[in-house]
């Protein structure tokens, strides 16, 4: 065993390529944290925006990267439990700062309180595929957003990881998924993947498609990472009191707020990120709620596509492309 | 008694001298109306916004205009105790349309429902400046806002007559109100009417402001009919999961939506009118709480200037001028 590890780290914000494979000193587990021996990383879309420098957080350089990892604890720090050692988990987003515990690498030392088992009948790539997504649809859907049945739901960029684990979320609780995606291309998979209605914009009217698919009542609830200015559509889709989620910024353009729109049906817009869930005492329901469901086979994370962790670059190179459906994931 | 009345009507959308007195047969009450011998009219702004063609609601011409008058009741419909006859009442917006039944005229016939007695305490100058301000501060701070012992609130337009009702309510609550107003000419006047602390937007940062004032912590909750540019310094001055309640469009330009701020704090921006406070069964506990604090003398509906019937163009121009500090009245 080697007393150095490969840990991926970028000394300057920009394209994929300035993320670089540093030999650094094998790390030491602190007060409350663990060690774990890395097998997969699940990339987010959060990490291309931080590698950027466009992110809610500020890359202190040299700087770690990534919020999803799955393998092997493999060291405990002096007051955790040793009986942690051994056990396959993977890590939260939403429980530690970039900067601070930033996974990518061979090993990744995180809090204790940032880690969670998951079902065994899962691989390590799915288990790297698992917290970012379920968890924030969780947290719009079911905590915030109280999604019921027959509810109508319209998830934009449906063909993202947390966009798929969106329609499994409203599949499950008994409300209709109206799947929001560009192109035709992805449509008959993520009819496939369970969504009750998919619009494709290059080709169908985004408003007129969800008054016909709502006679008329718009969605009560729309998951939107995007901004900019679908949201002035999805103001005009959405039900008469209902709620809008934004939980991204992927939209380059500046985002207009609907003002006539959102005052002639007393919309509520809702800004929202992992961030909130995590320290919430809600927490630990949201995580039981997704385990169960997973082990039920009732979420299944898609795979993309992975890549070796060599070739981490391309992973995100690919992630930016926006061909995927469902997660990228770097093994090890 | 004569067998006409004169209504004020508009034949088309434009400034204030489209408003016109037309002659017209005394109107009798159908089903579930009454008709109100009227005393005082309230005006607001929305009937500016209705005049000119920019309101939630589009003229049908001739079109009659005004949602609050107060009065005495002079005939009932033909399915309505005859008991009401004699009383006096205001009536309250949200609860009919301008094109069915706009008051403004020596007489106006409006549904029942659409009426309120208050306090015999106030006059009928009083009695016409209740509902709109009241019921619109009730429904964003109390009832959707939950207003608290503490909670800070930023209140802009502060020196408009809904301003200055939440003020009242807000201090009747145990919060704190941060008034906002553009000019100093209105800054002593504020305070004296209760508020907490006033700043000035044309000689003060309204960001940093509230940040000294809250301790860095934001308001809670803000209070904004305005909405275009100054949204984004009102997210700024907002706390972490807090409240922006906009409830009218006064600002002429297009209003951004602030996502970068919104996400970091996870705010909510909710549109709201009392639309939709008056159909929903919390509508007879927020008349009660607004009576009882009427007759306790804890709410006093500021009347800034009457002008006689004849005068109602003129009435509406000084509204346009925003040199008001609390309710125009027009007196009959």
């Amino acid at each position: 065993m080697s007393n150095t590890v490969k840990i991926v780290r970028f000394h300057k914000t920009g394209p994929a390529e300035v993320l670089q494979f540093d030999e650094l000193p094998l790390p030491e587990p602190g007060p409350g944290e663990i060690r774990l021996r890395v097998k997969a990383l699940g990339l987010n879309r959060a990490e291309i925006m931080f590698r950027n420098g466009q992110y809610l957080e500020t890359p202190v350089h040299p700087a770690k990267n990534g919020y999803e990892a799955a393998g092997i604890i493999e060291a405990t720090g002096p007051d955790v439990d040793g009986s942690w050692i051994g056990k396959t988990v993977s890590t939260v987003p939403g429980t530690f700062k970039l900067n601070d515990h930033g996974v990518y690498g061979e090993v990744a030392v995180v809090p204790l309180h940032g880690i969670a088992e998951y079902p065994s009948t899962l691989s390590y790539e799915q288990g790297a595929s698992i917290w970012m997504q379920y968890l924030t649809a969780y947290g719009a859907l079911i905590w915030l957003g109280q999604v019921a049945k027959g509810d109508f739901v319209v998830i934009t960029a449906a063909s993202s990881s947390v966009g798929i684990a969106a329609i499994e979320m409203v599949k499950v609780e008994g409300a209709i998924s109206i799947a929001v995606t560009r192109t035709a291309a992805k449509k008959a998979e993520l009819l496939k993947l369970g969504a009750d209605h998919v619009i494709v914009t290059d080709e169908e009217d985004l408003v007129a498609r969800v008054n016909e698919i709502t006679l008329g009542k718009g969605a009560r609830i729309v998951f939107d990472p995007i901004g900019g200015k679908i949201l002035e559509s999805l103001a005009a889709s959405t039900a008469s009191k209902g709620i809008i989620f934004e939980y991204g910024a992927l939209a380059p353009e500046p985002t207009p707020y609907p003002l006539f729109t959102a005052l002639a049906k007393h919309l509520t817009i809702r800004a929202y990120t992992l961030f909130e869930l995590t320290p919430d005492p809600v927490f630990p329901k949201a995580k039981q709620y997704i385990f169960d469901h997973l082990a039920l086979g009732a979420f299944r994370p898609i795979i993309d596509k992975t890549f070796p962790f060599a070739e981490i670059v391309e992973a995100h190179r690919y992630m930016e492309s926006n061909a995927q459906i469902g997660k990228i994931v770097v093994t090890l």
